[in-house]
């Protein structure tokens, strides 16, 4: 199988969304039937035995004896893009294809978001046996037609000796190198949480200055706090990506604001430290300001090492520059390197997926199958 | 009739609202078919003649010859509360039941806050005979049962020779004062808008700080400017109302943000030049950070200069302290005063009003009645 099959197939699996003209498949949507059934037929024909887990995880396993998983996720944001997860699923099964020189398990994980505000990557939580037992979670996976009571059977084999995962960068870095694939040395542990200030609604034309207690004005200065701190640490990233103001009247001055905030670095004490700058700078605004303010929620994950000096000799050994990445997107390659050693390729693509790019992927995975060590 | 009784039925209207437990009527919204049909037995109970005019304003008159029009806006807003508009209606019919030395026209205003972010005032400015006709209004006065083709018929009669307006301060200045009323001096005119920021959706874990478009950390330090535009000019005030972000996904950058801008100021130039300068910051934030900024919508009012001295003259005749206040919040007498000569008392109240102040209200308007000259 070549890279433009792999491209139709992306194409064919685009087709099943929650919103048509969207892409878009939260955790156990009704699309996710489409998916597994239509993936599940391409495992099949590539030699595979399979099955979905109590976690909504498709699997298929190819040959006996000590193996190698390979995977990525199903669901998507619409963000992500047609080739967000789905590609390194497809890549997985194209090695089968080819005929490795081991045992191999492919792993279609769900979950990759989590459920609203919940945990993200539920599916591989799941398979390293620490799943995720949130109501909404349980609910998703009963509306799917699946039984939580066998999530143990979710858990990995002790035959998986090591785990494997492409994705497309979801940034800039390899488009400006110039290089169509990575090593990925670190998974950055994040952050997040949902900051909420409070403050007093009054109206908006008869309310001096010096008398408000203005929670959007607040909130806005911390922002400006957030860009400062993430800009003092290399390779710190920081960012207010959500906001919402009660009331939704105007001409009035906003009285409780909501701010999604997701900080992220390879090194977790640079991360954890960013952490309490920026509460400890909320607390400082909002008691200047006369706000209350609060951390509703938050999820925090901490940052994974990979195997990259495998990944880096496949690169060599296929003829490519060999780079090395930290990815700011929390993969299942970071939940998975808690069990197993885990390795994990960045393919060019912010933008576009190049079929070229794609072939790389594929001859570098052929040099990483034919030196893995079980 | 006395203040407790107008107390009452200002608990009577509040019970009129679009949803149970938050009080909220929209312009010529189903509830207002209750308040007209309340508001009207009581205006027939003080021996007034009643209709409801094309604009959807409820309108009563007492006696023959010049008049005086004493009104105020019966649909209201959330953060309104229970005696916002309605107050100064009940004024005037008590006013009328004791029986002023001159004949007296009370209007119940509707579409003090304009349909959506149209137009506000939608009530009197059918009455100066500059009716709003964007299709929004026209079709929520069909749907009211009233007829737009018949809006020349809610235009000011010759005979009625000035204007006054009862209202509640809905700000902090009369409970700093100390004082019950105040005489309105100026209406401030204000400017209000909508600013988008369009920058570029990037992953917020992936992208590094130098290379984002963040529409978000753009529209944040635009609000503090707003916030340091407003402390350098005494009576200035600006307000960010709304935050609204696109895309809503987490983990995400910002890609578009939309803010609501509200600006106000008793002296046009003032406010004319803070909105300039707020303009050319929103340009240079976006410029410096490879955004885009566009004004989506714009509303602007200029001010208006009341007759004070009749109302001061009556605050004194009444026996109570005289105060000149600017009204920051956009009252029906700021239209009216294009055509008749116009005076407005505010009612403290921003937090609770005290039945006492409403007692020196009528006491205060019985003087202004005694003195007036048509």
């Amino acid at each position: 199988m070549d890279s433009a099959e792999i491209m139709r197939r992306c194409g064919v699996l685009a087709g099943f969304t929650e919103e048509p003209g969207r892409l878009i498949r939260n955790y156990l949507s009704p699309p996710m039937h489409d998916v597994h059934r239509t993936v599940r037929g391409w495992m099949e024909a590539a030699g595979m035995e399979t099955r979905v887990d109590a976690a909504g995880n498709l699997r298929a396993t190819f040959g006996e004896g000590p193996r190698l998983m390979i995977g990525s996720h199903l669901d998507t944001v619409p963000s992500g893009g047609r080739h967000d997860g789905v590609l390194g699923v497809l890549i997985g099964i194209a090695l089968v294809a080819r005929r490795p020189p081991c045992a191999v398990e492919v792993v279609g994980f769900s979950g990759a978001e989590g459920v609203g505000e919940g945990v993200p990557l539920i599916g591989s939580r799941a398979v390293i046996g620490e799943p995720v037992t949130e109501v909404p979670v349980l609910d998703a996976i009963r509306n799917f037609g699946l039984d939580p009571g066998r999530l143990p059977e979710a858990v990995l084999d002790p035959e998986v000796k090591g785990y494997l995962e492409f994705h497309i960068e979801q940034g800039p870095m390899l488009d400006c190198l110039g290089v169509p694939l990575a090593a990925v040395e670190t998974v950055a542990g994040f952050s997040r949480w949902c900051l909420r200030f409070d403050g007093k609604t009054n109206h908006a034309g008869s309310t001096p200055m010096n008398r408000r207690r203005d929670a959007l004005a607040g909130a806005a200065e911390w922002i400006g706090l957030v860009e400062h701190v993430a800009l003092s640490a290399a390779g710190l990233v920081a960012t207010a990506d959500a906001i919402e103001v009660r009331p939704t009247a105007g001409m009035v001055i906003p009285g409780t604001v909501r701010v999604g905030m997701d900080v992220r670095h390879g090194l977790d004490e640079v991360r954890e430290r960013a952490r309490e700058v920026l509460l400890n700078g909320a607390d400082d605004i909002a008691g200047r300001r006369g706000l209350a303010v609060e951390a509703e929620w938050n999820v925090d994950e901490l940052s994974a090492t990979l195997h990259s000096e495998v990944v880096e000799q496949a690169l060599a050994a296929a003829g490519y520059p060999v780079r090395r990445l930290v990815s700011g997107g929390g993969e299942d390659a970071m939940i998975l390197a808690r069990r197993v050693p885990s390795s994990m390729f960045f393919l060019r693509g912010e933008e576009v997926v190049l079929a070229e790019d794609v072939d790389a992927a594929l001859a570098a995975g052929e040099a990483f199958l034919r030196s893995w060590r079980r």
